[in-house]
C-alpha cells in the first residue's frame, strides 16, 4: 500500500533534511565535529541540578506534585523569572505574557500554526536557522529571503520585501545561527520602524543572546519596540514576539523554552499548546527555574569564557591557515563562524572529502537558504571542541580547502 | 489592534474549552473533585525514580548525556521495550515502528497533522476524549460521530459512517475516556474488517489499557490486525496505528508517550516531530525506560488494586443512592464512570449547584460530544479520592441529583 496519497497536503510537503540525515551518520567518535550547534556537556550544571533534586526530595508533597500534570501556561515562578528578565525601566512584562514551551523550537511550531496559512509570505534571512525553515515548511508558506552582510539583515533588502507584502519576519538578531552576525542597534531601530510602517509581525529568536563573549549585544527588538511604542502601548500594539530557551545556556534535554507575546496572542498560543501536548514537563520546568534563579549569571559567565577562548582559537587558526580567497564572519558571541568559499566550490562535496580524508565535519551552508543558493558556504561550530582540537581541525580543513580549490576551481 | 484577523484559519477555529477553563477554577482544595482524569500522585514510583537518578549520577558521562540533545526517534531502549511489549507470537514489532512523543497527546498532534486536511472526515465515538477533539479541531476536520452502548462503538453505526466516507477512526477500546466502556473482541474484529473493507486508518489510543481491574481487556486492535493480515503483511498493509503513554501508569510529568506505526508512516511522523520540537526530554525518556524495564508489572498491579477498590466504592454508592432514573456504566478498568441523567436535566447546571451547594466537582458530558448533544451526561473519575471520600461524595451528589430532578424535571 502506498501511504503517500493518504498524507495531508502539509505532510506531503515535509521532506527529509539532507543535513540532518548526514549529521546522524556523524555519531562516529573518530570524527572531529564542528557540525552540531550544541552546547558542551562538560559545562552542564550537574551538581546544581543534583542539589535542586535533593531539595525537592526533602519536600515529598512538592516532589510528587513535580511529577503530576500541571497547567499549560507553565510553572508560574519560571514565567515570572522570564518576564522580569526582559522587563526594563520603560516596559514591564508579566507572567501573562509568558508561555513555557518545549524549547524555542516548539515556540516556533505554535507561532507558525497560529500565524501561517498555505502561501503566507514570511521573510527570513539568507542564511537562517534550518530548524525554523523545517517547522515553517510544515505550514507551506512563501519565503521571501532577506540579504545579509556582516551586520546581519540589510535594511534596504528588508524594506523591499516589506513593500512587496510580508506578514512575518523571523530573525535571530544576536550571534545568528548559522551566520554568527549580530545586528547593530541602528539597524534594529530600522527593523522596528519598518515593521510598524508595513504591519509585519516579528519573531525574535534570542537563543544565543546570553552567550556574548565580551560585551552584551544591543538591546533586543522587544526592548526597542517597548521604547518605540511606550511601555503601556505594547500590550495593545506590539508586533515583536520574543522566543527564548534554556537549551544553550543550561541543558537541552530539559526541553524548556518560552514565548513572550502580548496577552491576546499568548491566549491563543496557550490553547494550541494545550491541544498539542497539554504542558511541558513539570519537573523539568522546576529544575530550569531553580537553575535560572540560582547562580545563572555565574554559570553563563563561565560559558562565555570557555566559548570565547574556543572562538579565538578558531579565528586565529582560520586567519593563519585559510587562503585569502575564503572570507569568514567574526562573531562576538554564540557558537558559529560562517565561511564563504570561492564561487564554484561546493561545500557539500567538500564535506564528503573532509569526512573521508580528514575525519572532520561541518555543515554545508545551502540548507540554511530558504529559496536555494549558498552552495559555496559552510558553518563551523566552536562550542564543543578544545582549543587544541580546533587549531588542529582548522589547519586540516584549510589545507583541504586549499587542495580542493587548486583541483576544482583554479 | 485586533489580532483576530492576523490569526491563521486553523488558529481562528481554536476555541477555549469551557470545561478546561472550569477545571482551572477547581484548584480550590476545599472541593472534593471527581473531575480530573489524573493518576493519584500518592502512587507515583518516587523511590524507584530516585534510585534511577542515583545510578545515573554514578555514571558521569551518561549523566551528562542524559541532559544533551538526542535523536528525534527517541531513546532506543525505550523504543525496543515498547516494540517488544506489543509483539506477539504472530506479529513482531521493532524499534523502527516506535516514535517517542511528549505523551500520547503529542502523538495525536503529529497524526492529525500528517493525515488531516480541512474537511477530512474522521469518525469518533459519542462520547470521546476531549483532548482528542481539541487537537483534531486545530486541523478543522469534519466529525462523523459513532453511537456507543455499554460495549463501546456500535458496529452498525460504524459501518454506516464508513460507507458514507471516513478517512480515520479514532478510538479508545479499553476503559474508554470518558465512558468507561470496553469494546469486546467480536466488535474489535468487526472494526478491523470494516476498516480494511473501507480503507479507514485507525488511531487506537491505549492510554488506560494496563489499568484493568480483574482480567486484561481483549486483544488490542493492533494485535487483532496483525493476526488478520498475517504478521509480515502489517508493515505493508496495516491500518492500525497505536498510541500509548506512561502518564497513567507511571507519572504524567515525564511527558512520555509513543506511537506504533508501519515504518513508512513513522518516518513521516519523525520528520514532523523533529520540526515541531526536535525530541522528547532525554532524561525523562531514560527514567521512563528504567521504570518500565524495572518492576513495572508490580507497579501496575498495585495501581489496579487501588483503583479497583475505589471503583467498587463508587459503584456501590451509586447503586445505593442514585435514583433509578439515572443509569451508569460499569467499567472493568481505567478511571471513569459515565452517568446518564434523565432527559431534560443539564449536567452543566448541575455542576454549578454541586460546586456551590456540595463542594463537589465532576465533568459535564457535553464537551465529549464532537457534534453536540450529551447535555444530560457527566463523567466521574474515581482515581484520586479515597473510598470514604468517594462514598461521601456520591451520597451528596445523588441527593443533589434527586433534588434537581424533583425541582426541574418531575
Amino acid at each position: 500500500m502506498s501511504w503517500d496519497n493518504k498524507f495531508s497536503k502539509d505532510a506531503q510537503s515535509i521532506r527529509a533534511s539532507e543535513i540532518r540525515e548526514l549529521l546522524k551518520i556523524l555519531a562516529d567518535p573518530a570524527i572531529l565535529s564542528f557540525a552540531g550547534g550544541i552546547p558542551d556537556p562538560a559545562m552542564f550544571p550537574m551538581a546544581e541540578m543534583k542539589k535542586i533534586r535533593e531539595s525537592l526530595e526533602d519536600q515529598p508533597d512538592l516532589d510528587r506534585q513535580s511529577m503530576q500534570y500541571s497547567q499549560t501556561e507553565g510553572y508560574a515562578p519560571l514565567r515570572d523569572w522570564v518576564a522580569s528578565r526582559v522587563s526594563t525601566s520603560e516596559i514591564t512584562f508579566d507572567r501573562e505574557n509568558v508561555l513555557v514551551t518545549n524549547g524555542a523550537q516548539q515556540s516556533l511550531t505554535l507561532l507558525s500554526t497560529v500565524f501561517m496559512d498555505p502561501g503566507t509570505p514570511i521573510a527570513v534571512a539568507n542564511p537562517t536557522y534550518l530548524g525554523a525553515l523545517q517547522v515553517f515548511g510544515t505550514r507551506r508558506p512563501k519565503y521571501v529571503t532577506i540579504d545579509t552582510d556582516e551586520h546581519g539583515l540589510i535594511t534596504a533588502s528588508l524594506e523591499t520585501a516589506f513593500k512587496g507584502g510580508v506578514k512575518i519576519l523571523y530573525t535571530i538578531p544576536d550571534f545568528q545561527n548559522p551566520g554568527g552576525m549580530t545586528i547593530p542597534e541602528d539597524r534594529r531601530l530600522d527593523i522596528i520602524k519598518l515593521a510598524h510602517e508595513y504591519d509585519v509581525i516579528i519573531l525574535e529568536d534570542t537563543a544565543y543572546r546570553a552567550l556574548y563573549h565580551d560585551t552584551p549585544p544591543p538591546p533586543s527588538l522587544l526592548e526597542l519596540e517597548g521604547k518605540y511604542l511606550g511601555g503601556s502601548s505594547w500590550q495593545e500594539n506590539g508586533l515583536v514576539i520574543q522566543l527564548g530557551t534554556a537549551s544553550k545556556t543550561l541543558m537541552p534535554a530539559l526541553r524548556v523554552g518560552w514565548t513572550i507575546a502580548p496577552s491576546a496572542i499568548l491566549d491563543k498560543l496557550v490553547l494550541l499548546k494545550q491541544a498539542n501536548d497539554l504542558h511541558t514537563s513539570t519537573i523539568n520546568q522546576i529544575i530550569t527555574y531553580e537553575l535560572l534563579d540560582g547562580n545563572f549569571d555565574a554559570h553563563v559567565t563561565a560559558l562565555r569564557t570557555v566559548y570565547k577562548e574556543r572562538k579565538e582559537a578558531m579565528l586565529d587558526a582560520l586567519h593563519q591557515y585559510l587562503p585569502n580567497s575564503v572570507s569568514f564572519t567574526i562573531p562576538t558571541g554564540g557558537m558559529f563562524i560562517w565561511l564563504n568559499l570561492p564561487q564554484g566550490m561546493d561545500a557539500k562535496l567538500l564535506l564528503a572529502r573532509a569526512l573521508d580524508e580528514e575525519k572532520i565535519a561541518f555543515v554545508p551552508g545551502a540548507a540554511f537558504f530558504a529559496n536555494g543558493g549558498g552552495e559555496n558556504t559552510l558553518r563551523l561550530s566552536f562550542s564543543t571542541c578544545s582549543p587544541d582540537d580546533i587549531r588542529d581541525g582548522m589547519q586540516r580543513l584549510s589545507s583541504l580547502i586549499q587542495r580542493e580549490y587548486l583541483e576544482k576551481v583554479a
